[in-house]
Parts: C-alpha cells; sequence; structure tokens
C-alpha cells in the first residue's frame, strides 16, 4: 500500500508539474501550421462526407476542434486562392487572377503584406514547403516574401512538358513547350520533376521537410505553410497508399495526404508543442470535375473548380487550438480564406501594412462565439475581373457572366475530359440555409432581397472593378508585381 | 505537503475506485436511447452542414462518437420507415407502407418482432416516447410491442381537424374531417393536442418524460425509444427558443430538438449510465421541401421526403457509446435504420424470430472495422410496392418510375406549396463517391456497373415485387396486421 501511494503521489506531482509547464507555454506566441490542399473538393474529407475512402487524422483533427461548413477559398484557382490567403486580399484588388503560367514574368508585389511578413516581425520563424504560384521568378519567391525556408514547386505540377499522366505529347499542345517542372529550395533549382515516378515522391517529400522543420524550430514560435502540390493533376502517390482507395487514384492522394496532416501532428507532439500550434487544414478551391476518378468531389455542392457556383469555392476549414478553440463545434458562420491574415494579426499582435485589405479577423468565431458576425458579406470574382455572385449572410445571388462546367465525362483514365461553356443569362438567387446545392432558384420570391445583394454588389464593382458590366477596375486594384 | 500528498492519495483511490466500478458495469447489458426525429434533413444538424442554426449537442455527440455518410432510413416516409427501423424489415415486407391516416384499420402485424420485443426478453426496461404510427387502434399500439410505456401521439401531428398551422380549415378538405388529435398513455387518451400552443409543448413533453423514465430505469439495462413529432408540421416550439434561429421557425424547433438530447444526455450523467449507453440519433426521411422555412434542407443532396433521390432517405445517423465506438470517427460505408435491430441483437445476445428480416448487423462498423462490408446493397421501395432504385456499393440506379418533387415555392408561411409529378424515363446511374447530388447520369459510360445493379432490382423484385413492372408481389412479402 505504501509503495502504491507514493506512486500516486509520484504521478500527480508529475501531473501537476506538466500543469505548471503548460501555464507558462500560454505566454508564448502560438506556432501557426497551415496546410493548403490543392484542387480537392468541399466532400473530400470524411467529416465532410467523403465517400470511397477514409481520412481518420483529418476526422480526428475536426474532432478535437473546429470545423467550418461555409467557409470559402479567396478564388476558385491555384494562384488567385493562394494571393487571397496569404494577403488577406480579394486576389484581383493586388493583380492576381487566374492561374500563373512558366512563361508568365509577373508575381505577387513586393509591397503586398504577407502572413509570413507579419509573423517574421513578431519573431517567427517561417517556412514555406509546397506549391508557390505567385510568381516563379526569384524576385517573387517565398524567400523574398517572408519566409525563411522554401521547398517545392513555383507553380501547378501540370505545367511541364508532358500530358496528364506524364506521357510526351504526341502532336505538340500548349503545354508541350514548357521547360522541365522544376523543384526548389531556398532560391535555387535542385532537381527536376520530369515523370510520374517523381511525382509520385512529392507528398512524402514535403511532409518529411515540414517535420524537419518542427523539429528545427519547435523553440521559437513558427509558421509553418504546407501548400500540397497535391490533389492536382497529374497525380502521384506513394507506394504506401497505392490502390489503397475505393475510389481510385485520387482517393489514395487523399489518403496519403491525410497521412501527412498525422505525421505533422505527431512532429508537435514529439516536440511538446501540440497544444501551442494552430492547426489549419484547408485547400485552394473545388474539383476539378472533368477528370474522374483522378479528381475530386465537391459533395453535394453545385460544380467545381473554375466556377463561382458552389463547388468552386466552398472549401473545408478545420482548425485545432488547444484550450482556445473548443473541441467537436461546428461553425455554420460565413468566412474566407482572406480573413486569416487578419485574424493572426489580432492572435499574434502582428502589424497589418497601410494597404487596404479585405479580411477581417474571424478570432470571434475560433472562441464559439456564434453571434458575432465578422463576416457579412462575400464577393465571387473569378478570372481577369469577373464578379460573378455575391453572399450575404445567408443568400447568394449569381450575376449573368458566362462560365465553363467541366462536369463532363473524364477522358481515358486521368486525362482530362472536355468542358462546356455556359452563361448565367439572368440574376439567380439561392437560399444557403436551405439549398446550399444550388438547385432551386428563388429569385422571384425575394425582390427586397435581390434589391439588398444588388447593392453588396454595386459596392463590389466600385471597389474592384467587373468586367462582366464592362468595368475593367474600379478605385481599389492595386498594381501586380512585374520583372 | 503531508495535506497534500493526502489528498492527493484519496483523489487517486476515488479514481481508481471509479475505474472498477466501471470494469463491474461492462458486464451490463447496455442501455439503448435511439432519438429518432420526424421530417429532418440530411443538412439540418450542425455535423452535417445545417446553416442558419447550430446545434451544439449533436456536434458535441457526433465529436464524441462515430458519424456516419451514408446512411438511409428504411423510406422516405414516415409510417414505413419507423415500420423498418424497429423490426429490422423493408417496411413493404411486413406490409406498411406510406403513411397510415387517422381512418386506417390497419397496423403492424403481432406476429412482427420489434426491438423492444427482442430486448424485454433480456430484461430489458422499454419505452417509446413519442410519435407512434404503426397503427393507432389498441391492437396496433406500443404497449402491444414490446414497450412498457408509452406517451405520445399516435400518427403524425397534422392529422387534425386543422390546417398545416393550426387553422380550421374554410372550405373543408381532406383533413377537415379528421378528430381531434390525441395524445395517449399507456393505451388511453389523456388529452388532445388541438392548436398550435399544444404543439409548441410537445418536444418539451416528451423530453421530461424521457428523463423521467432514465431517472427510473438507471439501475437496469433499459430502451428509450424517443421518436419525436417535430420537425414535421405543424411546427411547435416553446418559448426558449422561438425566434431564435436565422433560419426560421424550423430552425427554432431543431435547436429545441438538440436541447432535447442535451438533456437526455445530461439524464444519463446523473445517473451514471452515460458511458455503458448507446445513444443513437436519426431520422424518418428527408425534409418536406414545400414547406419553405417551416421545412429542414436535405445539405446538397437531391430532392426530400417521398422521393428516392437521395435526399428523401440518406439521414444523418450519430451514435456514441463510450468504450467502443471511437470517438470523432466518420464511417462511410453503406448502411440503413433496418440494420439496428440485427445489430443491437449480436451486441445484447437478442433472439431473432424466424420470420425474415432484411437488416443485416453493421456492429464491425461501430467498432470501426471499415474493411467489413456489412451491407452490400439497398433497395430503395417507396409507396404501395415500387422498387425506385438500387444501390450497391458505391454506385446507385434509378429505375423508371413516377414521383413527386416538392422542391417547389411553399405556400404562404407555413402552408405547403404545390408539388409536381415527375418521371424517370429511363434508368440513371450515379456515382455516390464523386456525385452524392446526383446531378450527373452516368450510365452511358458504365454498362457493366448497370447490368450489375440491375441484377440486384431483379433479386429485390423476386423477394418484394414491384409495382413500377407490374409485380404486386415478391414471394417474400407479408400480411400487415389488421383489426
Amino acid at each position: 500500500m505504501k509503495t502504491t501511494c507514493l506512486l500516486m503521489c509520484f504521478i500527480l506531482v508529475f501531473f501537476l508539474s506538466s500543469c505548471t509547464k503548460q501555464e507558462s507555454k500560454s505566454d508564448i506566441l502560438p506556432n501557426i501550421v497551415l496546410v493548403f490542399i490543392d484542387d480537392m473538393g468541399y466532400g473530400d474529407v470524411g467529416v465532410y462526407g467523403a465517400t470511397g475512402f477514409q481520412t481518420p487524422n483529418l476526422d480526428k483533427l475536426a474532432s478535437q476542434g473546429m470545423r467550418f461548413t461555409n467557409f470559402y477559398s479567396a478564388q476558385p484557382v491555384c494562384s488567385a486562392s493562394r494571393a487571397g490567403i496569404l494577403t488577406g486580399c480579394y486576389p484581383n484588388r493586388i493583380g492576381i487572377t487566374g492561374a500563373l503560367f512558366p512563361y508568365n514574368e509577373i508575381g505577387i508585389n513586393p509591397n503586398e503584406l504577407t502572413i509570413a511578413e507579419m509573423l517574421k516581425e513578431k519573431g517567427y520563424a517561417t517556412a514555406a514547403i509546397g506549391k508557390w504560384h505567385l510568381g516563379h521568378h526569384k524576385k517573387f519567391l517565398p524567400l523574398q516574401n517572408g519566409f525563411d525556408e522554401y521547398l517545392g514547386l513555383p507553380y501547378s505540377n501540370d505545367m511541364w512538358p508532358f500530358n496528364d499522366v506524364g506521357q510526351p505529347f504526341e502532336n505538340g499542345g500548349f503545354r508541350a513547350g514548357f521547360p522541365n517542372l522544376p523543384l526548389i529550395e531556398g532560391n535555387e533549382k535542385i532537381d527536376e520533376i520530369n515523370s510520374l515516378e517523381d511525382q509520385d515522391k512529392l507528398t512524402t517529400l514535403y511532409t518529411e521537410k515540414a517535420v524537419d522543420f518542427i523539429n528545427r524550430n519547435a523553440g521559437t514560435p513558427f509558421f509553418l505553410y504546407v501548400p500540397h502540390s497535391m490533389g492536382h493533376i497529374p497525380l502521384g502517390v506513394s507506394d504506401k497508399f497505392r490502390g489503397k482507395s475505393e475510389q481510385g487514384k485520387y482517393g489514395d492522394v487523399m489518403m496519403e495526404i491525410d497521412w501527412s496532416v498525422g505525421q505533422i501532428i505527431q512532429a508537435l507532439k514529439d516536440n511538446g508543442v501540440e497544444d501551442n500550434t494552430i492547426i489549419i487544414f484547408t485547400t485552394d478551391n473545388g474539383p476539378w470535375l472533368n477528370y474522374g476518378n483522378h479528381a475530386g468531389s465537391a459533395g453535394g455542392l453545385r460544380e467545381g473548380k473554375t466556377t463561382s457556383w458552389e463547388g468552386g469555392q466552398r472549401v473545408p476549414f478545420i482548425i485545432k487550438w488547444a484550450g482556445h478553440v473548443e473541441e467537436g463545434v461546428i461553425c455554420n458562420k460565413l468566412a474566407c480564406a482572406i480573413d486569416l491574415l487578419p485574424t493572426f494579426a489580432e492572435i499574434t499582435g502582428g502589424q497589418l501594412s497601410e494597404n487596404k485589405i479585405d479580411g477581417v479577423s474571424i478570432l470571434e468565431l475560433f472562441k464559439g462565439n456564434f453571434n458575432a458576425e465578422p463576416r457579412k458579406e462575400l464577393w465571387y470574382y473569378y478570372g481577369t475581373n469577373n464578379l460573378n455572385a455575391v453572399r450575404k449572410g445567408n443568400w447568394k445571388l449569381l450575376l449573368p457572366h458566362t462560365w465553363a462546367s467541366y462536369n463532363m465525362p473524364p477522358g481515358q483514365d486521368g486525362i482530362g475530359g472536355p468542358r462546356k461553356n455556359m452563361k448565367v443569362e439572368e440574376p439567380e438567387l439561392y437560399n444557403m440555409m436551405r439549398d446550399p446545392g444550388e438547385q432551386y432558384n428563388v429569385i422571384e420570391q425575394h425582390p427586397d432581397i435581390v434589391e439588398e445583394l444588388m447593392k453588396v454588389a454595386e459596392k463590389a464593382r466600385a471597389e474592384l472593378g467587373d468586367l462582366n458590366v464592362g468595368l475593367e477596375k474600379g478605385s481599389g486594384n492595386r498594381e501586380v508585381g512585374k520583372l
């Protein structure tokens, strides 16, 4: 009995001492890990309804934190979406629209403040590991934008001289003249990714580098940005997960992404910093639907990538932050990737720049205060400068515009099928509370709401223009970075 | 220090003794609480994407247990769905189809084994609290079907001589001749529900009765079945939640349902039996879409109640069972409400009857063994005996049939709008992995899968008939109960 008692005391003392340790940690600025997936649909995580494969690490993360059901990427396409999440601006405000190509000579303007630059000022160690896509010339690369370290591809993994599944083009083609795909470390090309076998290694490579960064920086606050190249085509997956999903290759890739998140969390645990780390998981835009089982699913949302239907821009968003974000909570309030920068500013005391941004702090939502409504509206811009839709509260107004549906039969396995040009002729109104699938246009029933949303559209046009109505720019557009 | 040490020891002894207590409890059969909502859509719980209101208790429940994303009710309409969940049979096998009305003289056949009868044999105390809807004549009521106690309405809360919002019919009508709505306790009518004010009290009444049952039966294993009358129209909600939701009256009702679940869980806690209780939350069918903000949402699924599209029959399903079901796990495997009876049989050692049932035990899924595929296919029957669709694995084949869309403008606030007769002319194939919203018919691309699913349809027809092809019965249909 005496031994047992002593053992008990020992356990308790250990327990109490670890409590004390935790308290002292709360003064330290929290680490931030931002995992950002490519072309992953709203329905591609277990908790968001993924079928055909499981994502146990992400599901567990969600149960330990907060998950958003009305969260939007900044635009439904690669470069623009990345510009938005890193600067807190609608991407067209800072001149980044669509996807940048190897022949482009533009990139993120050095005048724009990124999350990394803001956090660096607060003493954070910073790293970007994965797909950059905000300009591949040195001037635009991560090291010139607040990141201490960089490893990854400067643009999309299909911007190479091969087709969607890594074979040479037989009769030339848009991408046939592209250079080999550079793998960059710091500011230097260290290797080339020129086969499907190379693509297979990317997720593992990024994961190992991320774990290494955590191991090296657990002592100071750090910001780790992991924009995976996957699940953008051409899909690559390691032996660990090849053939493991019922869904096909895309499912395998998502299982590996889930594994990668598990590895990162394990590294945080191993270094004793899990509880002082904000872990965020989200994606750049919806699935590229004409790629069959090489593409994801928007769940029940309409359409996917490149469209202003919900499937294009509504994305999974999971945050875990022990002691700050309550476990197992769902937030159904409107929020957008551009809100992260001002939220991190509020959390860390980081300084915003004098340039106007569009994001608002959503810290109150993270705290579970759902009476707060930090984001009241959302502007769905796409392409050069087209305002395709606006949302206010729980209503969405589609504005007349042309768009392309990729919800079409795929080509051969892994090759993209055709797209179909479409047009929204007249405004359409959807109730996001009852009809997130945008199946039922209720514009006839709510003239008052349409009027209110039209005012939002007018405000957006005055600020950032709208080519759909011939307005090339608004008063707030700034210059893109040039070589 | 000595005092502290003693205190610590005391705490630990208390902790260890409660462990021992738990161990001894594991020999006791688990309690089962089955909360069953009415006309609640797939999208009407926070974790399933509800927008416009929060469901914190249900979201928490999901984070502490397992949530299914491919779970189906037995049929997309009231009586049939209830017949299925309680007997483990496709409802048309036992002759319960559609919704029973006050003028009907049929009900559940006494020869059919219910979950309550099976568990009663194992020593369970049993109670049904809420909407029965398997025959309102004494012969068919809960007390004659394995339940020790009953309090509730014998059928839907709109089967009264008033319109959808509780006003008398001005020019007669289908329901004008219905009797006043009886509130039944045991086998006797104890009151009448004849105004919206009466409807407002129902959720609170059922909740209090459920808590009372738990308080009285915490010593023995118990089965508590709570089929709420809400959110079926006419909607009733107490002062506590009236006007609290952004969504409108239906949102208020769902907030009260969430509260009710919280009260039940608290009662389990208060009685020290939470950890030995299987708590299940699900619903009878999808939302009644032509009721505007008096109806729920199927999330992004297509259509709602009374249809064989996913919005009609795919429903939320949450299970918490401490120590048996892992926390925060998502199951995307196919399962159906008819699987509960055989699952409970396996858990409790309950004896099935000699009558053939259609359910299969899904205990392996509850255990997290997702390599198991206990349910390989699903037959979507609706109406008298129409096989409208079949699902095998992750593919769904819509068969030619007529149906009615309620996805139409609502009438005045709370009054149902029109419905629209529709027809599936040719078979349509949907991929449930990529397209749960059934937006994209892929029948041209997969002739082999169509052939496989046609075999499933033939098997179903041989067993249970199919009026769509003129087959009134199959070899397995049994007689409904008659007065």
